[in-house]
């Protein structure tokens, strides 16, 4: 549905006079703009893009569908001032995405205005990729694909956690990513027990695993892929916990298509580590989805009720984590379609020991 | 003060039974986490940490003088199943930096509580720099100096921007950054006229100038500076444009002390370029507090009312921006001392003509 008629619609069934859109990613979904200060005012014939001077001229080259207006005060003082917004208005807000003293400041500024929170208001929609988007994604996997083939070439006992990162980052930006979509996260030994490990001045040792995370974002959209290796001869247990890993992601991955509920994926994970004995060591969720930023709706886990839809892109990545010893996680970006869906990545997914 | 007696006299002076910190580099700055996701419970005698099970063994290393509670569903839910949030507490909480849906959330789940906005609860503090802090921006900084020294090697007629950027965030990890601070910028001819502008595949040319802004992460704390050069003879226009965003950034620097109100520097910046007849072209703030982030309170605007200290970190960066032909900008973290400041960056700001 074109956002236009997407907002009359929710106009409509909410008897609203107008939506204050202020999660970035959306104001970008609806109007093009990829600045980092807006406000999108959306009413039934008429979208207004409040953002201030820095981005004058950057917002002329980007903002289709919608009117630009310039200005540096607080939002809600400006959106006053430009005759935006009025008593005795009716405006739908996204509670998840505005802070409680910025409503504060407009409760304030204009008073007489309702405000009607709605969870979740667009996050179907923007999740349903475009063919724009899924070809971003595609060229942005392709490069975190190219580049984990150059690192392998670098994987070797002696080097620093900190130089693969750098290195990995620095073939991201020369091969056309315009920024990586987190930092990368390179963690050998125990520190790969760490699932949110960041990379420092370790060695790397031989006798041991070595965990990558990462990916970046070309024109706007975003890669994600974790993939464990092992210098040397890996223990039994290594191998064990590995094949766990891997047979678990594969039957999450086998499981989701549109239609199905995100909880149950979550769970078809959460049983095979059983079968192992080895749920108890999976400490995160199964997944999120991903877009022009690398987390965004819905987080893939077991409380969840998002049903997965044609056009989601979500990540799976199901670990195992031994504090002091170590970690192992696979992680793939998945496009999902009618009855299947599609691993982004071609890169392979057995041990690749080193 | 330190953190406890600090959250006592809150508490006290406000009537207060606890204070819900939802802000992550505050959580940081009183007790040691550094992870992604968390919320501290501080009262008078004991402060929780509410975390997920990602960073179980990550909160046991780094949190010191909270207790550590590992739990996954709603932080509201979790606080009261832990006993830590009764009715009738009265709590206060961070409005800037708690969405209108977390606030629901916990009337929601625990009915009785008052809750109590205060704006800025924290920033005062948090802005003046620990001696620890003061020694990791200086050390990021100096990295940052020592990359900028290498990258100039690489300045020439036909590099892309996106290779230079490359170039910049690879030296900035090998010689220690864990990572960048923000998206490097490399903006060359008129792509240096967007205040935001990103590296792309655009040569460098001849003629052109070269914008370059940039900061890297050491030790948990920031660095950030902007530098601006030209390629080949310069034009009459760019040469007075440089020397006007000089004498401003010196000047503004210049007036810069504890107890001075960061408006009047502001101001200092604003009058300086209407001397030049530039002050149109200025089309950001002055600058923005600077530690464990890039962007911090204070911002360095006309409109604030906050007080330079000794302690605080600030970047002081002027600019001009002529759409479609070029911009300059020269920035620098300056650390205020009692009745001066000081430099972070032992870079020079004359222009470069390379």
């Amino acid at each position: 549905m074109p956002a236009d008629h997407l907002i009359r619609e929710i106009l409509r069934s909410n008897d609203a006079t107008g939506v204050i859109i202020s999660h970035l990613p959306h104001i970008r979904w609806i109007c093009g703009f990829t600045g980092s200060t807006g406000l999108l005012i959306a009413r039934a014939n008429k979208f207004n893009l409040l953002t201030n001077s820095i981005y004058e001229t950057q917002a002329a080259l980007e903002v289709r569908g919608a009117e630009v207006n310039i200005g540096s005060h607080p939002m809600a003082e400006f959106a006053r001032d430009e005759g935006l917004v009025n008593s005795p208005d009716k405006l739908i807000i996204q509670p998840e995405y505005l802070t409680v003293g910025e409503l504060t400041c407009w409760k304030t500024t204009i008073p007489g205005i309702s405000f009607i929170p709605i969870e979740n208001l667009l996050n179907e929609h923007v999740a349903k990729k475009s063919e724009r988007a899924i070809a971003g994604m595609r060229r942005a996997q392709a490069i975190s694909d190219a580049v984990f083939k150059v690192i392998l070439q670098y994987v070797q006992p002696g080097i620093r956690e900190n130089e693969l990162a750098a290195r990995m980052n620095y073939h991201h930006l020369m091969l056309g990513a315009s920024t990586m979509a987190f930092e990368t996260i390179v963690a050998s030994g125990s520190n790969s027990a760490l699932p949110h490990a960041r990379p420092g001045e370790r060695k790397l040792q031989s006798g041991e695993p070595l965990l990558m995370d990462f990916g970046c974002i070309v024109d706007g959209f975003a890669s994600d892929m974790t993939r464990t290796l092992h210098l040397g001869e890996p223990s039994n247990k290594f191998i064990r916990a590995y094949e766990a890993v891997q047979a678990t992601q594969e039957r999450a991955i086998s499981s989701a298509s549109a239609g199905m509920e995100v909880s149950t994926v979550s769970q078809v994970a959460q049983d095979t580590l059983k079968e192992f004995g080895l749920d108890e060591f999976f400490v995160h969720s199964l997944g999120h989805g991903i877009g022009m930023k690398v987390h965004e709706w819905p987080r893939i886990t077991s409380n969840s009720s998002a049903l997965l839809q044609k056009g989601y892109t979500v990540t799976i990545e199901p670990g195992v984590y031994f504090p002091g010893e170590f970690g192992i996680r696979i992680e793939d970006t998945i496009l999902i379609d009618s009855n299947t869906c599609e691993r982004l990545s071609t890169i392979g997914r057995d041990l690749l020991v080193i």
